[in-house]
């Protein structure tokens, strides 16, 4: 007992003979510390003072530990694997690094492990649904009509990214109306996963103006045409997609409808998607 | 300056004579490359190698080149990032680093955004619904009774999920039937976002043996119990969940039930979740 004491302190004495400086660091919400580097450091310092932090904050019961380490820092990847850092998350610009000081399992989050597309199933009044051909993608050159579909943006809403996938894509300025369904796939890139939300918009206006870059053909289609097309028989999603679209402007269908809620802890706003239609008419009958 | 260029020159040479090694690829499906190293290399050798891959591939007109390093090769980060490489994404284990070759805006797959995670409401026959207290949380030591919640784990489907999370927590047997509701919020951890799915799950077996780990407190507990806790007034994600269990164990409410379809490009089967009742009644009603 008292002799890992005493080497705890050794340990502390020889980092403090070398050159060891504090890390900037912020305590997080769970009891634990993120460490955010900025500036360069001395990959043999970095280590160093590493070292130092994690030697006191187990002594402080700190349980879980992050390092956030932009790509320009880079070369100090390597000494925060050697203490035992394992790698959580990266984007573009930075890495984050994560370490559980406490001999249990860690409760750190998981990282993110989905993607989130949109697909959009628009009609106009004289029954055409807006239609477009991709320029790249496993439907290039083969002449297929198919619904505007896109890939919602880091932090962005479902029921935004699909209104902006389509004005982006044909220039339709269109109103969200519901989720009509979903599908969830796996190995969709690399080991990640995707969600996939079909959306019912109205349109709110009718002229077309194509992005170049990313569409071929675009254009208002009569939906028998549309629904003609071989290549729905195969696709299965597009002919779902159809199918749902169909029974929401012609029959009874219910999808969900987003409501905007509160978080009890934060005040944030963030939507439910929800079956408003039979929620009301259950609190309507119970009333 | 014609020194200086002939000495470059020379060094390139010289690289390209000793110290240049065929770095391990494979071509992907998108006219790009991936690189997957696996056994350690001298990063000055690695450098070396990828300038003349890379030199090589543009010429030969490849788009994106994708380099995955395990964590155990983290001192050639440095090496990749110095010849133009960003991070693309990251697990546990490895980086995912990317690189586009044409002149042009990159056309590759954004990184996942949003984890997934499940609530789940069960009810029995006597009106109870299967409530948990947590050991851990914002909720921890307030005596506040839950729906059992949980993340789905990479690659696992929704409802596989919330029945495990079940089992797991409660170890009661339950059968999926319908995703009721979904949350999207932000900024759920660091900067990402979170797919929530409120599940209906119907019971199997009614013998409670909670999780130790996780769950202070277990049990059956009478729906109107549940309802009167003063939590749910200011905790709106549990009360519509309440709101939409009951709406579907009492009244006409519909939710998602998951349909196995196929892809048309893999043969891959994954979920797509419909509000099969509506989708019945208007083909029913068409034919």
């Amino acid at each position: 007992m008292s002799g890992s004491r005493n080497s705890t302190v050794a340990v502390e004495l020889a980092v403090a003979e070398r050159n060891v400086e504090q890390l900037p660091f912020v305590n997080d919400k769970h009891g634990g510390v993120i460490i955010e580097m900025v500036t360069p450091m001395d990959p043999g310092v970095f280590s160093a003072s590493l070292k130092a932090a994690l030697t006191k904050w187990r002594e402080q019961g700190i349980r879980g530990v992050w390092i956030k380490l932009p790509i320009t820092l880079s070369n100090l990847i390597t000494p925060a694997v050697e203490e035992g850092f394992w790698y959580h998350h990266a984007e573009e610009t930075y890495l984050m690094l994560a370490y559980w000081l406490p001999n249990t399992t860690h409760t750190l989050p998981v990282n993110a492990t989905h993607r989130v597309g949109i697909g959009a199933f628009i009609m106009n009044d004289k029954r055409e649904v807006l239609a477009v051909q991709e320029k790249s993608g496993v439907l290039r050159g083969l002449g297929v009509w198919k619904f505007p579909t896109g890939v919602v943006e880091p932090g962005e809403d479902i029921n935004v990214g699909a209104v902006r996938e389509v004005k982006e894509e044909t220039g339709i300025d269109a109103e969200f109306v519901e989720v009509l369904a979903f599908r969830q796939s796996h190995k969709a890139f690399f080991d990640k996963s995707d969600l996939f939300f079909v959306c019912l918009l109205r349109p709110l206006s009718y002229d077309i103006t194509k992005q170049d870059s990313e569409i071929e053909a675009c254009q208002w289609m009569p939906v028998e045409e549309f629904a003609a097309q071989p290549f729905l028989q195969k696709h299965e999603i597009a002919k779902y997609t159809l199918e749902v679209g169909l029974a929401k402007v012609d029959k009874e269908y219910a999808g969900f409808s987003p409501i905007s809620i509160k978080s009890a802890f934060t005040d944030k706003l963030s939507f439910f998607y929800v079956n408003r239609r039979d929620l009301d008419k259950a609190s309507g009958s119970s009333n």
